[in-house]
């Protein structure tokens, strides 16, 4: 085992876009567990879009995060040092823990993974806070019809991409709005949309929706806000429902994002716009995981994930959300296994 | 009987705010009713904001007004000729029928009023289309609770003087927004508000309502969109709820409708925005219109009205809603019945 823990700090909130100066790299001990904890070495950590908001000192659903301590986020890690009943050494578990090589945590505030049902790192992806942001967002606010047309912005990244398969799954129609080629070719070719616009080459993402939208706009699953979901607006139909996930977008704007207001469209048609965060079902998790396990198993959802290698690069992997440079779920590989066996 | 039937026609689409040159004055003859018809003069006739959005040439909710043709909007009128079983001479009807002196309308369009029972403009108002919007609205997507706070944006308007109201009734603290003195004091002491914020003098809406709500905003109940609203997303509170009802201080924007996008707000705290017209809830229109009615009878709900009067001064009093004019619900009045007994 190290002797250090390397960690990685909040230095600064971010004006804008943040930049590497906001963060600071420290070296810690490595923790000891009290009675009831184990101690966990990071295998894989999550970045996330959402993390943005919390670099911020404002009220919102979840704390900020403090400045000089340790940034946390959804971790898989195994098991070395365990004073809890629950847990032994080698177990792989999640949990939200830190930008760190070594955590210490309550077994409350664990999950343990089985590696023989699926790869671990779908605990962060398909099978965890993505997927059932994706499942709950889709099905409890969206509410697709059969034949009836989903479009879904930010539709290759972790959650999007799921959404739109659970689409398929629903029997709608699927349009996909993303960043690349490379990524509209997955969308198309491995994911099976029928539509996918990429919003950085085309001349008018309103018009290019109009085409692939001959029906109007059903739900509109929003990941990302801002210029594409202005181009979306005027193609809701009546009864439309807006599962507002994210406005990745906006998260570095710093005040100045500004764009045609978006109410006349909503009252025209009796739009639904809903925000929510997937904690608002907490109380469901089990069933959702079940049911996307199930499909996963079935075949009928796959999923990709951009993995980077080593802790020095979790700032990068981060910052990399923001120029959509990942094609689904971004985790950052931070250690290999010595205990468990994935 | 006149011999000439005065009517308003649309004469050009507006661009923007409408004009008198949108409008043209012509004479028609007075229309005779065939079997199951009623001929109906018009004594009282609705203006609204959303008949603005009919003037445009656009898919709505509601078709568009056609050029050349009479515009039709709510009406009060007396049946002067009746070849339907089901109607009189003198009887006092309301329905969905033109700017126009005389009208002729089928039995099943019409709805026949009781004049002992409550003032027959109550029809067009706190006991027709906006009372039910402020009832169905306010109790179906905002659900105000006891002790939340609600905001109303055209406080003291048709529908919004209601809302307020009802909020009160179901024991919320409210705070309207409204654009006069005259109004912020109708709200303050005769609606009994909490508190009213007059956007035309306020240096900073959005200070008078961080002021005037301390605990944030749970339910807003939205008439007007634009400024006013913008102010208001940043105060709302974890799950809020917008009834989205109008966004008059767009209708005449063309194009223009440029702010704050608001979806940012509208993830952090899970905020639900629905729109919605009242014919969403025609089915159960005669529920709505028996509770206000109970409530008006035990004095838990007051209103006002503004009556313009004259035929010739229809479209002063529809262009006089952009700018605020009336207090409560603006009505014309057309002419004296001259068979019922009001």
């Amino acid at each position: 085992m190290t002797e250090v823990n390397k960690q990685i700090q909040l230095a600064k909130r971010p004006k804008g876009l943040p930049t590497m100066e906001d963060f600071r790299f420290v070296e810690g001990s490595i923790p000891r567990a009290c009675e009831g904890e184990v101690v966990i070495r990071t295998l894989y950590l999550s970045v996330d879009p959402y993390m943005r908001g919390r670099m911020n000192d404002e009220k919102s659903y979840i704390a900020p995060f403090q400045l000089d301590e340790v940034i946390t986020g959804g971790v898989i890690g195994e098991v070395v040092e365990s004073r809890s009943t629950q847990f032994k050494q080698g177990d792989v578990v999640s949990g939200m823990l830190g930008w760190q090589q070594f955590s210490v945590a309550h077994e409350n505030e664990l999950r343990k993974l089985s590696p023989e049902l699926a790869p671990v790192t779908t605990a962060l992806g398909i099978l965890g806070m993505p997927g059932l942001t994706a499942y709950f967002g889709l099905l409890e606010i969206g509410k697709p019809q059969e034949g009836e047309t989903v479009v879904v912005s930010g539709a290759a990244g972790a959650v999007g991409s799921i959404v739109g398969q659970i689409a398929k799954i629903k029997g709608a129609r699927v349009v996909g709005i993303a960043g690349s080629d490379e990524k509209i070719s997955y969308l198309l070719d491995e994911l099976g949309f029928d539509a996918a616009i990429n919003y950085k080459t085309e001349t008018s993402v309103k018009r290019a929706l109009q085409h692939s939208c001959p029906d109007g706009v059903d739900v509109y699953f929003d990941n990302v806000g801002g210029e594409v979901s202005d181009a979306v607006m005027p193609l809701l139909n009546r009864f439309a429902r807006i599962p507002l996930c994210g406005a990745i977008s906006s998260y570095n704007a710093a005040g100045k994002d500004i764009g045609p207001r978006i109410q006349p469209y909503l009252v025209k048609n009796s739009v639904l716009m809903q925000g929510f965060i997937v904690a608002n079902y907490q109380d469901r998790f089990t069933e959702g995981i079940k049911e996307l396990a199930t499909w996963l198993r079935e075949g009928k959802l796959t999923y990709e994930e951009t993995i980077t290698e080593g802790f020095e690069n979790i700032p990068d992997a981060f910052l990399g959300l923001f120029e959509g440079k990942n094609l689904g779920k971004q985790l950052v590989k931070v250690a290999e296994a010595k205990y468990a066996i994935l």
